[in-house]
């Protein structure tokens, strides 16, 4: 299956915009064969497709406005014409496939939901983040949209994530867990154990029971469901566990002398596992349940990583991420008409 | 200070129960020289303290009942005469100076609750946990015993782990922090906004702003506030991934073959390392805010951290732990009546 509509990459969002992405957007285009336009300044564009002799292999969408990484969710409103805002009205107008934006995450949050809206009836959109687990990711819904939530939108955010999970990992009845604080039934706040109650007779739902912080990364589920607020907090939380292990691994290393020699032939190998463990950097996040795709590639991304991100765009545009969403929220209303 | 009160050890929780606390137990009155009863079934601590000498050394005060390690909240209710009831008890009666047990944290909270009971003027006790930062710990309070909360049991958190840090790690005046999902005021869920208000305003809280989940073992504040839902999650999603980081270490490490000299060099610090940072066993937890002192140890306790445990208890509870709390707590209530 083919979309030959371009991916719109925000060329203005990201601590290494605008060099960077229009790096990504290059790699993109002459390595994995993806349509890209760039949305942003066009001078600035320009010259910098030009360093890559690439101005006739990229086109330039026009956004003079940007969102600063620090800006929140109410400079969305203030900016109609940001990049992000552009990049997300080419979706609309169906003039792009997907939008991919290294940018501040509340600013893509807001503008996402602004100007794609969250499709028919999906309650809240949610961030999907793909942890490093085995074989396949775990996938963390939600992620850092919704800090206040009810019991209904965990079960939406577990569609969301099985949508996901089925469609990028080609699993067939991906495994629910639902994140709380003791593996028992009656464990958690009323949110949860609602949510718990909800999720065990959700149709299409294989809910496999409650999951802990320590499940996160032992592949036990295929998604976890969770409000944004804990989300985010475990997902920060594991990215400053890993690289504290790792600064109090080099610091033990660097204690041996005799370690030294080993130390060094591992050096390239441990870069390479916290590149790995870094959670964010590595799969990136997407913004599901909008009319769109919209993935939130890290901010501290380079082209490499600007250039991954457009194929986790352009491989969920083509496998219909938005209609698979959109097929599992209809079935759960027409399931509760039922009753 | 001294005190010449026991520490009441229930004898009878935790995986290793009863033979490594009687251990441990004999290890606190031997090497460290700290008096302690051990809580439990009076024939079997008997032989056990038997194959330690130690008859003689160390107290039994009979109990003839036990909460199993899966017993939860209820069971506290049900079995007044288990170990960790009656060590309670001892506390209450003014026999002890502070309980130690290994038992289920469920079970442990319950109990402190239902038999030491809230001290005066303590909405709810919390369990706070020692993250393994350096200088000094990092205070996670409430790590668990409080699912449900109100802004203003946030405060008072802050003021347990508070009274915890200017005690056990001699800090002045420590720096609070709150959990949440972004740096900025206006960041998170109501409860937190609420919370954030309220304690750049309260009287004897060093508020330093929110800090997110990385923050937790930069030893950027002394005393992470948190709700007890969000406070576990964290807590198991650091420790999981730790063990995750040192999994897939030892796989990159293991295929190396050039690397494995060096690697055998560096295995026993990294097991030290990981012990370390296993949060829960290094420091145990403290619930605060009852009529006495409790320390919960890890479940998986061996001797040498049953000991440990009773020294964190006797210092605590020679310090004035609870007097200090209610100082603190009702100079609270003191400035609220002024407004």
């Amino acid at each position: 299956m083919s979309d030959s509509r371009p991916i719109a990459l925000d060329a203005m969002g990201g601590d290494h915009a605008p060099h960077e992405i229009v790096a990504g957007a290059v790699h993109a285009v002459r390595e994995r064969r993806l349509p890209v336009v760039l949305v942003g300044s066009p001078r600035i564009l320009y010259e910098a497709l030009a360093d890559h002799d690439a101005t006739k292999e990229v086109p330039i969408v026009r956004a003079e406005e940007a969102l600063a990484m620090d800006e929140g969710a109410l400079a969305s409103l203030r900016r109609p014409r940001s990049s992000i805002a552009i990049a997300c009205h080419l979706v609309r107008r169906g003039d792009a496939s997907a939008v991919v934006s290294a940018g501040s995450t509340a600013g893509i949050v807001a503008t996402g939901r602004l100007r794609l809206k969250a499709q028919q009836g999906v309650l809240r959109p949610a961030i999907a983040v793909a942890l490093p687990t085995l074989p396949t990711p775990t996938l963390l819904v939600d992620a850092g949209a919704n800090a206040e939530v009810k019991p209904e939108m965990l079960v939406q955010f577990a569609h969301l994530g099985a949508a996901y999970a089925e469609l990028a990992y080609d699993i067939p009845e991906p495994r629910i867990g639902l994140l709380t604080i003791g593996s028992e039934a009656e464990k958690g706040n009323k949110l949860v154990k609602r949510a718990h109650e909800l999720l065990q007779t959700s149709p299409g739902i294989h809910f496999t029971g409650n999951v802990e912080g320590h499940d996160l990364l032992t592949g036990k589920v295929d998604v976890v469901t969770t409000d944004g607020f804990t989300g985010n907090v475990a997902l920060k939380t594991m990215e400053g566990a890993v690289r504290y292990a790792f600064g109090e691994l080099a610091e033990t290393i660097g204690e041996s002398r005799l370690a030294k020699f080993g130390a060094l032939m591992q050096r390239g190998r441990l870069r390479e596992l916290r590149r790995r463990l870094d959670a964010e950097a590595h799969g990136g996040a997407v913004l599901l349940g909008l009319n769109g795709t919209v993935v939130i590639a890290h901010g501290s991304s380079k082209a490499l990583a600007i250039s991954a991100a457009c194929q986790v765009a352009a491989d969920l545009s083509a496998g219909g991420i938005v209609s698979r969403i959109g097929d599992r929220v209809a079935a759960t209303h027409r399931s509760h008409r039922l009753w």
